[in-house]
This record gives C-alpha cells, structure tokens and sequence, in this order.
C-alpha cells in the first residue's frame, strides 16, 4: 500500500489500486481485521512529526512551513482512501470498507480513530451539495427497486405487491438521495402517504383495501417511514436534509399540503419502562399518557432525549404533534412501543427556532395536547411508585 | 461566518450559506480580499490547541482524543468551506473563490495557507473516481461549445465555423471531464485529430481544405490542444488521467489507432534561447536540432525539464518522438519557439516504466532520431559560444 | 420496384429498399424525375380494376371483397412508399423526395396526383399525436441550432450572437416540433418573446441593448416568427396545433399571461395595392389604415383573406387586433407592407367560436379599434379613384 | 362523430376526439358494438360516389379529379380514427378499441371490412420505420417488467424471481419493439438466451440452478420466447424484423456467436395426430421423427405448413434444424406436442433464399438430419395406417 502513496505513474497507481480493492474484497473477515488493523496502526499520524512541523509552522508561518504541517497533521491513510478512490466504482467499495470496519472493530480505539478518518472523508465527499434527491416510484428500475425492498427499516416490504402498494398509487411517493458516483445504490429513502388529516395507525395506512385520494385534495404528507440504506455511512447524516428537501419539493408541487408530520415508531419505550420499573397499561389513553411523558422527558446522560427517533426529528426542529396508542399491530410494533406511535411534525416556519431551542436549550417543543397528555402520565408514573 | 459553524438548524445554515455567497459575489476585489483574508487569519489552526490536543491524543490515544487532535489540527475554515458547499450550485463558487484568491493574494503567506487548504478539499471533492469524461461534439449543447471556444488555450478557436471544423468530421474528437456538482462547467478538455501517419504542421490539422478520414483507416490519435478551464483548480491536476482515459477509450473504439501522439508548442524555448545567449537558427534543421537539445537537456531547478509542457507529458510518462520545424506559422508559434512543434508519444504498454524513470531518475526518454538531433543541437550551442 | 412489391424476404427487402433510397440520392434532377414519373405513370391505380373490384364487392360485401376493392383502390406506389419507409432513417429521404416532387412536378396532373399520395401518407405519419415538442435553447445541440438558424423564414438569423440573444434570455422562448423518426430535423418552430405589454415594433423586439423581463412579470406572450422547416411537408399542417400547444403550456407555466398574440408580416399588402392601383400613402396613419383595410376586407376567389399570414391565423381562430406602422424596418419589411405589421390575438377561450364563424361564415373578427381603422382606410381607398 | 370530420376548429377539434375516447371507455361490450358497427355501417364507403369519382378521374385525369377520387374510395371512418388519433395518449386507446373489434366482431362482413381499416392505417402508423427496439433488463422500469410478465405467452413467468433469472444474468437478454406513441406499452418481445451448444430443453434453460457463462464465449443465441403483446395488433407484423434485428446487433456485439435458433414449441402436433388418426408414440426417437415428419410434410389448405409457427418462422427464412423429445416437461408442451421441441435456424447470409424459396415454391428447407427423421416419420405413418 505503501506503494500507492509512492511515485508510480497514473496508469500503474490505477491498477494497483484496483489490485488493492479486489485483495481486500477477496479476504475474510479476520484477513479485513488485519488490513484495517495495519491502516489504523501503521499509517496513522507520527506525533513527532506534526509537532515539530508545528513548530517549524509557528517560528516561520509560510506556505511550505504550512503545507508541511497539513501533511504531517493528516494521517497518511487519508491520502491512501483518496487514491484508492481514484479507480471506478471504488467510492462503493470504500463505504463498503467502512461497514466492515463498524461491525468488526470492538472497542479497538485504533480502528475507532481509522473511523473517524473515514467519517472525516465520507462527510467531505456526500457533502449534501453533491448529493442528488431522485424520486422512486413504481417507474423505477427494477435494481433499484428491489434495494429499497431490502433496506427498509422499519416497515418490512413483504413483497412486490406490497412495494406497488406503497409506489403506484397517485398519494404515495417516496424519494431518495443518490451520489453520482454510486448511482445504483441509494443513500436513503423516505416513503410518504399523501392524505387528508393527520392519521393514527400505520396499518391503515398500508393497507391493501383502500381508495386512492386525488393529490390536489389531500392537505397532509405523512413521512411514514426513513431508512438509511449504507452502514459504511453511519453518522454521516442525510435525514435532516432529505425531509426538509422533500417537504420543500411537494409543497411546490402541491400547495394545498399544509402539514408535513411523520407517523413514528418509539423503538425504546418498552425497553425504558422496564428499566424504569413501569408496567405498560393495558388502557389505551394509559398508554399513550405514559409514552408522551416518556418522549418528553425520558433523557439519556447529556440530558438528550432517551428516544433515537424521538432525538432525529426533534433535533431536526421537528415538534411532538401527537401519540396514538393501537397505531401499529405489527408484533414489532407491540413489542417496541405496545403499539403506541407518534407524530412529529415539521412547521417549516418553524423548524429552524425550535432546532435552536432544542439545541441550546434541551428544549422540547409538544402540541398542548401532548403536553397535557405527558403530565397525566407523569402523574401515573408518580403514582405507581 | 461563526455561526454558519454554531449550531443553528439546517435550513437556517443553507439560508446563511447561500446569503454568505451572495454577499461574496457582490464584493469588489478590495472586499474580497477583506473576506478572504479574514478566513485566513481568523479561522487559521491555534498551534497551542493543536499543541495540547496532539499531547493529550499521545498520553491517552482514544477514539475521544483523537477526534480532539483532528478538529484541532484542521483550520476552522476547511469545515465553513465544506459548510457553503452544501447549497445547490455552491460548488462553482467556491472554485471561483479559489480562482479570486489565487489571482488576489500576491505574496500574502497567510493567503497562501488559505489556498493550500482549498486545494486540499478541492483534491479530495474532484477526485478522479467523481469525474464524468463526456464527448464533446457539434450535437453538444450550445452553451457548452462557447465555453469550449472561450476556454481553448492552445490553438484559439476563432469562430463557430471553426469550432465547426474541429468537432463535426468524423475524424475529429473532443473530450472533457465534468464534475456531477458543475454540469455545465467542463473542467478540463482535449482536443484529438485522428490522421494517417504523424502530422508536422498544426495548421495542416487546422486548415479549411481537407478531406475527411474513415476513422477506421486512421493509425494515429494526435492530442492537439488540452486546455484547462478553472482558474480555480489551477494544481488539481486532470490532464494525465484525461489523456490517458481518452487513449484508451479511442483504442477499444478504434482497434487500427496503434500510435497516441501530442502535436505541442515548446513554449520557452525563445526565452531560454534568449536568456542563454543563443540565437534562433534561420535553417529549419539547426532550429530542430536547437528545440531538441532543449528538450532533452535544458533543466530549471531541481533537475525537471524548463519547459512546462515537456514536464507534464514526460511526467505522465509520454516519450519525446519528433521534433519539427515550420510547426506553427502563427505569430505566437513564431514567437515562442521560430514555429517549432514537438510530438510526446504516449505508449500504454511503456508509461508506466517512463514515468517511474522520470521520477526517480530524471531520466527523460526519447526516439533514437531526437537524440541524435539533440547530440547535433549540443555541438551547435557550444560552437556558437 | 416492382421487386420491392414481390415475394422477397424482410432482409433483402430492406436491402432493396435501401438501394432504391441510394439509387435515388445519386440521381440528378433528370434522374429524380423519370425516376418520380415512373412511379406517378407506372404506379397508379388501374381504373378498370378498381371497377371491377367496386362491383364485385356491391354484390357481395365480404372480408374478401373489400380487401380487394381497398388494394385496387389505392395505388402501388402508396404501399412502396410505405416499405421504402420500413429503413432507418427513410422517413427524412421521403419528405426530401416530395420536396424534389414539388421542386420539379410543375403542371404535370401525374405528377400532382403522385404528390396527393405523398401528402395522404405524410398526413397519417406526422399526425399530430406522433409528433413531439421540444424547447429549444441556448442550451440545445448546435446541430440542431444551425437548423434552426438556416429554416427561420420571417427575420433572419444573422449570426451566432442574434441566435443567442433570441434563446438565452429568460424573456424569449422557442419550441419546434420534431417526430420520432427524424430526431435531428425540426418539422416547424416558433419563437416567442414575453413582454409587457403588446409590442409594436419587431425591431424593438430584437434589439441588442434591451433588458431581460422576469417571465413572471410578463403578461403577454408574442409569436413573432414562425417557420415551417420541410418542403417536403407543404400542405401537411403544424402551425395552429403548434402555437396553441405553446400557447397553453406557457399559459399553465405562467400564470401572469393574460394575452398571446402575434407580430406578423402583411407579406402581400404591397403587391395588392398595386394591383388595385393604390398608392402606398406616406402617412403613417393612412398606412394603418390601408393596411386594415386590406386584411379585413381584400379576398381572394373563394371569399378567403387575400393575405395568406391573415388566411393561416384567421383560419386558426385567431382575431385581428392592432395594426403597428413602423413596425418593420428592414427592407423586406418596406418592400412587401410599407413596414406595417399586424397583431393577430389568440384567446384561446374564443377561438373555436371565431374559427367556426371564420370556416362557415367567413367572418373576420377585429377589435374595435382595427374595424374603425378599416373603415377610415376604405374611404380613403375609394376618395382615390 | 361527424362533427369531428366537420370544420370545427382545432382545439374544439381535440376536445370533441377526446370526448368521443372518453365515451367509448365507459362503454360495456353491448354499446362498444353498438359504436362499432356505426363505424362499420355508416361510414363506409359509397360505391356511387365512387364510382362517379372514378369516371371522371378517368375523362380527365387532374389533381382535383384524383383528389376527389381518394377522398371516395376511402370510408370516412378512416378520417375519423386519423383524426382521433391526434389526442395524446389515443394510439393505444385506438389499439384498444381494435382488440375490442376483434374480440367482438364475429362473423359480420361489415366489421371484418372495418378491421381491415384498422389494419391498413396500424400497418403505416407502426411502419418498421418507427419502431425502436429496447433491451429489456433487471434494470428496466417495474411497471414495464410487469407488462412483460403478463404478456409472455410461450412459457409463463412465474414470479419476479423468475423473471429476474431470465433478466439478469449476463448470458440472458431480452428485447422489445415500443411505439414512441406508446412508450410504456412493448408491442413483441424476445427472450434470449447465449449458449455454447444447442440446447434441447426449455426447462434446461430456465433452471434455477445453472452457471451463468461469459457471453463472450457463447457460439449461440437462442431465441426461446416471442410474444405478441398487443391484440389490437394483429396481422401487423413485427416479429421477423425483430428477430432479425437482435440477431444482427447481438451478432455485432458479440462476435463469437455463430449460430442464431429458436427452441420452439410445436402447438398442433398433438391436434394434426388425432385428427390423422395417429397415436402419439411412447418412444422418444419415434416421437421425434413424427414430430419432423408433420414440420415438412403437414399442410393446411393453400400448401402453407399446419403448424402455425412453423409457419411464422419457415416464412422468415428460417429452416427447420432439429427435434428434440422430452424437450417441454411442463403439462402444455406435453399436451400439445407430446414435449417434442425444434430448433428453426436463422442463417443470416441464407435467410433470403430460403424465403424465396418457401414464398415461391413452398419449399421448406431443413438440415439433413432432420430430413432422415421426416423420412422414417413418413414410413411409421404409413405403417400405422
């Protein structure tokens, strides 16, 4: 590898390059443990070195004495992922790289700080500016198609009648963020029910009897379900973007759509009332009391929310609008939540004072209604006790 | 510019990002430079925060402390950069600030720190892997072809009837690469005459009155123009990827092409004729010879070939092939080198090999015909002193 | 030819279709017209067969007989036609050939029969639910560009920067027709300009030192040129579905139009005056109106607008609404109207009723302002003799 | 309906064909029929007027004289179905409304006589001219592969998985004829597949569990699937140009191929044995050579071959190459051929004698091997009988 950094011609640096990606891709796991391993340990930064160009730097600060330090302070494994990323279809195979470093890494602080190296490039590289939003619909490739199948997360597509379901009707869309440089592989993807009032349960919502509502006539998009489609990208974060963008692109289209919510999972409300000794109600209003107190005010150490959903809209300046107890019979959905989901939404008048609030000062916004709900099941809890 | 980095929402970052460009595309040069040299000495590295975090990473290195280190040892300004990139067009607009700050900056070392960082994230954004290479050709968009003929470097391209000329015959070929985030921006293009044996003479090439070739009966692919087209990228170099991207990509097309040749100015011959007390020969042999001995022989500091063309081509690892007098008829041909012209080979199978000996050993190679014009070019420099 | 009719196999059929349609390209115009006489001599109906077959048929209407009757009834040269179409690229050799037909043909009545049998089968190719619009731009392929610069036959193009200046501003648009089999050829095009207001002056309109409007501020679209783009198409309509397609997407694109209308030439004002004796007055308002006059009232056999700009807009729907003096400054312009042009407006919620009133009643409809001046001009007309 | 062939003006024009599309769909097959036989019946054609038209073409052959004679001896209808084809989208609702006609008709000579308008006018608009073949992939859009599954008419597509082992890997391809009129509707397609050899099996084919092989060292294509896709269509024939068409690009693609066949069904074996009063034997090899026996020898009346696609393939050129028992396991190919299967042979370069030969002579040529088979075929006939 060594080799790729050294001074080899454009063609042969290609071709080793490309020999170097198809050695990885042939390893197995312990061979990729060992060739991560020697990036992270061997071609990380030399602590040396950056301080006595730092040094150099600061008693003479000139371009040379600059760029020195740049290339000191940079470890040379930067420089190996950009070359390697010279050859076609490498971005692909890089992201893949770094969804086997995540879940084969531990607690290894070397390979954690090889990650960030890769975060720091993944971030610079799916800069939202060169990410493209593509509408998916039941027009859409075949190839393509069957990934979204795949990567979605949180309501399973059980087949490709239930994909025509959620793509053909004329109330249902779904977009995605591609990379021209990967361009058959979607980033993520939101699907979105176009509908008339606020709905209560995802089952009603997919369901397979049901009649198609004009788009002129609906006054609500329902961001039903987000999915993130690549591991190697974790961190590196598209959703803010992509609900903001596609909440812009069909108010446009559609100016009769007046809201923009989502209809949520609350993945960790049965796991947080077990911790916290709760018992979850059998009555319904019980239920959604307790889970309105929960995304309200269940934190997790640095005083942000304890839910990870309930953290990604709130952080995105998105407020609790409401909770709907039997909202989703799926077995996953009674385990999770005991059928309990939630709507944020998005008032994009709003968005950007209640990120701020959120941000600086852990504050969350509710509908009324919410918030009276939470304090009834702040109440319930007390009572338990 | 603080808060484009603070924690405001994404939206409001876009908003603030866009209203940042907007305000810098309505400054003079005196407010820009105001701008820019505020990114370079306001948002530099703090040596003592680098300092500390490098001290705090060696004692306890940890996924924490390297993160420290990173964000400490990179200048706030990379991270507002990749900030204003996130706003749709923003792309172009930094490489325009690029090109304002490289025309602006005089001697300024803090300026220069400035462009060493953009140069840094533009190498990375404009990575070989992201590059589109599009054919360019009279069914090319209009507004594309103008930029074509504004940018051509070389050869100038006097008007549409001779842009005409270069790009309907069959035998004639264009290429650019495009970025994905600057469709309408080529980067960097080439212009090929596919002939029958290898052409002396540009204005042969570039005359009116010719017939056009089958390009199946042709043997020779001349690159007779590259031209690079952002100021802005000035040192993100295409050029060898693109030439040799474009080689072979004609040779699958076109199984008969068998030799891959330039036709090239010698740029500062005169000026080194000049500046050596030598003067330009009347007889077109002597002026060969002179512009062969020059080649291979004349050297700036550092050992690399004075003139700038023959560095880059024998830095891709091209060979020097033929020298020809009576090469250029037009006054700046006249001018920079009595008309000579030069042709690089570049041979797939070899470029690699040439290019190593380049590097390594400043080894320049050339056909036995230059070399032995060069040998007659050496005893006529020294005979005249 | 007759081959072409026979037995032979897809393949050589094609084969000989091709050859006919190279044959033909090589001929001369002598060649072009025994070769065009052969088929309007050697390849008409046989009136005894179609007798023959009309009465077998009325005896007995069967599958079989109306088969028959059908094959007798249309002349071979129809399904020729036809099978010369079946190769890649024939449709373009076609539409030439009839432009040879009508170059060529004159009084022949064979020959003009032949042209009926071009024009019924062009009818149904070029149908307009076969034919596309597309935009074309600064944007679109320079091939395509040329075209349109060489086929506008109202205000000639004068060079690349006139072509520029009536494509790239936001103010001026140009759609043209195309039909799949022929994706390089523009069949008709229009430009238009989006102005405030109704312009009265086509110099005006194309003048170099204007400002670009904001599209959303305009409330008027003008037609200003509009030009068939094949000879070979003559009597094969496109210009009213063309501009009321433009008409109605610009409509829903920009909602502020509340008017499109045309500036038209009055290319025969001159010429009638001088055959009804009149002189041209020098008065601008005399001029206008002679000019109204003339398009209200000057008829041909038939009770059709004499003027044939008026017949084709009149015949669309459209009304008579202004008459400009001045308007046309460029020599053509003098010559055939004394610079006087004309506005015809389309509102498209009235012109199914003007067209009917036109087709049944020869009704010409004006606004009020063109009837009084019309009447002033026929007082005039008749205090001169 | 007469209004549409009245003088009303374009845009009232459209609405009023629109209008007449719309009712037509709301239709059952009752007041289809009704519609139907209006077309049939009322606007046919007027033998007086004809022969009036005919006569004085014949004393005094003009333009006006012929003119007036086409506008007779064609039925208005076929006006009317031209003028209703300018709405966008009615292409396929024309088709559509023929499939009903075909489907409805019966035995009634007045709508067989208009069927054959539909065809005469289906036969110009769908011209081999103006198609345009498009490969069929994985990577095709899904509501396109969902047509796909559904008119596949040889051997049935049993689910997506089926459909994506027949698409996706490199040795299988598949390609369709579209109607730019109709961009989301395939007129015929043909399955492909690229193998070294000659199979003998269709489920051998289309196993699931088989080695995909580089197409590059395939010698053979073999077509096993065609399918009509449009009932309205037919009797206009698209697929010999079609065969021929991706025999010619894939030959170019792929040099290596050498052969181009079928693995066809024989759909009347089973039906011309009963009616012959032969038993279908148990042996394979007898099965064979009764099987090669009715390919060359079965006639209907007219001397054409019994089998229908036979008939189809033999008419294009193809010979008949071999037989295969035991080559259709599933119950259709066993019932109706006992699973006998054939190879037609598409040579290229003999394509258009042997369809000379078949057109003039109704000979049908075979290879030698096949040609012993027919002969023993005959004699176990004989003897049975």
């Amino acid at each position: 590898m060594a080799d790729l950094l050294g001074s080899a011609g454009e063609m042969s640096e290609l071709a080793l390059a490309q020999d170097i990606l198809d050695h990885y891709a042939s390893l197995d796991d312990a061979g990729k443990l060992d060739f991560l391993g020697h990036l992270a340990h061997d071609m990380n930064i030399d602590p040396e070195a950056v301080r006595s160009a730092l040094e150099a730097y600061e008693q003479a600060p000139s371009k040379r004495s600059y760029r020195a330090f740049m290339q000191a302070a940079e470890p040379p494994r930067q420089e190996l992922i950009r070359r390697l990323n010279r050859v076609p279809g490498a971005t692909g195979a890089l992201v893949g790289m770094r969804a086997d470093l995540l879940r084969l890494s531990g607690d290894d602080p070397e390979l954690a700080a090889l990650d960030l190296d890769f975060r720091h490039l993944f971030a610079s590289w799916f800069n939202r500016g060169f990410l493209v939003l593509r509408p998916i619909s039941w027009e859409s490739p075949a190839h393509i198609l069957e990934k979204i199948t795949a990567y979605e997360a949180v309501h399973a597509i059980q087949s490709w009648d239930d994909l025509r379901r959620r793509l053909r009707p004329r109330d249902r869309r779904c977009f995605a963020f591609f990379h021209p440089a990967m361009p058959d592989e979607p980033l993520i993807f939101v699907e979105v029910a176009l509908t008339k009032g606020i709905p209560g349960s995802v089952q009603a919502l997919l369901t397979e009897n049901r009649t198609t509502l004009a788009p002129e006539t609906c006054d609500t998009a329902v961001f039903y379900s987000i999915s993130n489609c690549q591991a190697g990208l974790a961190s590196v974060s598209f959703g803010n973007s992509l609900i903001k963008q596609v909440a812009a692109d069909l108010s446009a289209e559609l100016p009769g759509l007046t809201r923009f919510v989502t209809l949520s999972p609350i993945p960790l409300l049965t796991t947080w009332a077990k911790a916290e000794g709760i018992a979850m109600p059998d009555d319904p209003e019980a239920r959604r009391a307790l889970a309105a107190h929960y995304l309200l005010h269940a934190k997790e150490r640095g005083n942000a929310p304890f839910d990870p959903v309930a953290r990604f809209h709130l952080g995105n300046g998105a407020l609790v609008h409401a909770v709907h107890a039997d909202a989703d019979a799926s077995p996953n959905g009674q385990a999770q939540s005991g059928g309990v989901m939630v709507n944020y939404l998005y008032d994009l008048a709003q968005v950007a004072a209640h990120h701020e609030d959120f941000q600086t000062k852990q504050k969350i916004t509710a509908s009324s209604e919410v918030t009276s709900l939470a304090k009834a099941g702040a109440q319930a809890v007390t009572a338990e006790r």
